[in-house]
């Protein structure tokens, strides 16, 4: 099933089942008012979640078509966000871009950060750019929400753990990571607030997809109307979901929501594009000694969106403008 | 007034109204069922929460005797908790010890971290040592709770938005912590659960000691039944919860509920003692040579608490054991 949030004026949002195709969807008030409530009592939930889609898809209930620009993302607030950067292949170039060395690790212990997970943008929410020396780029990943997940979880036994799976935009502040990341405590002003995914969906919408607690299907970015990204999600990741989980619960537990990102998808062979401009801007070095793609400016527009076999849209699209802050006095 | 929350087998558990020294309280239900819902909307709750805490104060309603291991933590989860460091003694020594320099921007750039904040404990919830290798450590701290911050706001206009404040046990396990750091993305699985004081208290319940967005009270750590630590949280707090919090609000905003810690309190007098084993282990390593302080074992006590210039506890004590963990066999 799928599931989304429609803005009504509250701080998260009231829970909607949507038609396989995005275009129609139902309230869930009656099962779960917010998707975080549904969560919280997923055994219970999830079923009546499910049968109600299933009337939905069969036309069996009314359903009201979805407007893009009334969806919160699907968790509007969430208990933890947790990144990982399991696609190699981006590591060694950001690291390579900034003149840093990948840790000695690198293959064998997962790159994770804690992010801010109090306010998550929706999906075609405007990305406010309020300093253009702080470098705005976007980063296009997959992300797993959790249900509860004890501590010491295995990977064999972690993917039982995922509920649903969003696409995300990682919004990052290229500049303001160096001075940040020699502090030694990692990103923080760096990484201003995520966006998600208009639709959250049951591994099962997948298929054959989700394999190995992998996506394996492709990530595309449309940059300024321009497909810049068709990335394979699924062989590159080299840490699939499961391992991530485990790692990450190695010292605690996790509550339901918790939200738990693959990190920028890339893949090594260069004709399938790049998941953020700090890709490009790498192989521009490489390959003609200076970067020449400039971060995001005011006007700029970033879309992100994954496709089934059949080519359609199964997460809905990411679809943010940047703008200038709007000139405010507060008395 | 003071605010706490009662087990009741929710994820949220129940909003308490507690009296000033801490034995009764009274259900706040009426008002709002959780202190999550109580911060959502505090315009409205926070006035009837203090005529609620003043009847109580008066006697004009029956409260129920305070059990201490009833009480979760006040916010049981939380969307964010945010943790500075900003006792530069701390700092300095906890780096010496790992053979780490102190950033050069120490003094004007403030040292943070993203924890984890999907599960919080209780303020007498035991301590699960899962292997003692790991270097199981107790940090004592002041946090604050704050309200909706805007993005961009300053410091002179941020302790506006502290609602609440509380006492912290950031439980750090310090073997794991090269290892991370060295990964270049901050803490993870060293730092598990954070555990929080019983009582969350209004910055008016400091009076005069709550000045500068600092607390000017000594926090006393008890460990296995020694007071080891009575050091000033106020002079030595180099930022101030003020310039925290338009620090951390740089490039994003906070919802309201997020947790914003001090860092572990610490002053430059040994005579104050200290606040962390991490410490007494580099003035033991400064003064002969090597720690002689383990870290934490099974049955090792630590108990953090605050007094008000009468002596009158002001959070309640967080007090917690530390534990094997329980063998259990999921089929």
């Amino acid at each position: 099933m799928k599931l989304a949030t429609l803005r009504d004026g509250t701080r998260d949002g009231a829970l909607i089942v949507v038609r396989r195709d995005g275009a129609v969807a139902v309230s869930a008030r009656e099962i779960a008012p917010t998707l975080q409530a549904a969560l919280d009592d997923w055994e219970r939930a999830a079923p009546e979640l499910g049968k109600l889609a299933a009337l939905l898809e069969a036309g069996q209930v009314a359903g009201e078509p979805v407007e893009a620009r009334r969806l919160m993302a699907p968790l509007p607030r969430a208990y933890e966000w947790v990144d990982g950067s399991a696609y190699l292949n981006h590591v060694r170039l950001v690291r390579k871009a900034r003149g840093a060395e990948p840790p000695p690790t690198l293959e064998t212990d997962p790159l994770i950060y804690q992010g801010g997970s109090g306010d998550l943008l929706g999906p075609t929410e405007e990305i406010v750019l309020h300093d253009a020396a702080w470098g705005l780029d976007f980063e296009s990943e997959v992300a797993v929400i959790l249900g509860d997940t004890p501590l010491g979880v295995t990977a064999a036994d972690a993917a039982r753990h995922v509920r649903l799976l969003v696409l995300v935009n990682d919004i990052t502040l290229r500049n303001l990571v160096p001075g940040e990341l020699a502090k030694g405590f990692g990103f923080f002003q760096s990484k201003p607030a995520t966006a998600l995914s208009p639709l959250a969906i049951t591994p099962d919408e997948l298929g054959a997809a989700w394999q190995d607690a992998r996506v394996h299907l492709r990530l595309r970015t449309t940059y300024n109307g321009q497909l810049v990204g068709d990335c394979d999600a699924g062989p590159e990741m080299h840490f699939s979901f499961a391992d991530l989980i485990a790692h990450i619960a190695r010292t605690r537990r996790f509550t339901a929501g918790t939200l738990l990102g693959s990190g920028t998808v890339s893949n090594a062979d260069r004709a399938r594009g790049i998941s953020c401009l700090a890709e490009r801007r790498m192989i521009e070095t490489l390959e003609a000694g200076a970067p020449v793609t400039p971060f995001m400016r005011v006007g700029d527009r970033v879309h992100i969106e994954m496709r089934d076999g059949g080519g359609r849209s199964l997460f809905g699209a990411i679809d943010q403008k940047v703008v200038a802050p709007t000139i405010e006095k507060r008395s």
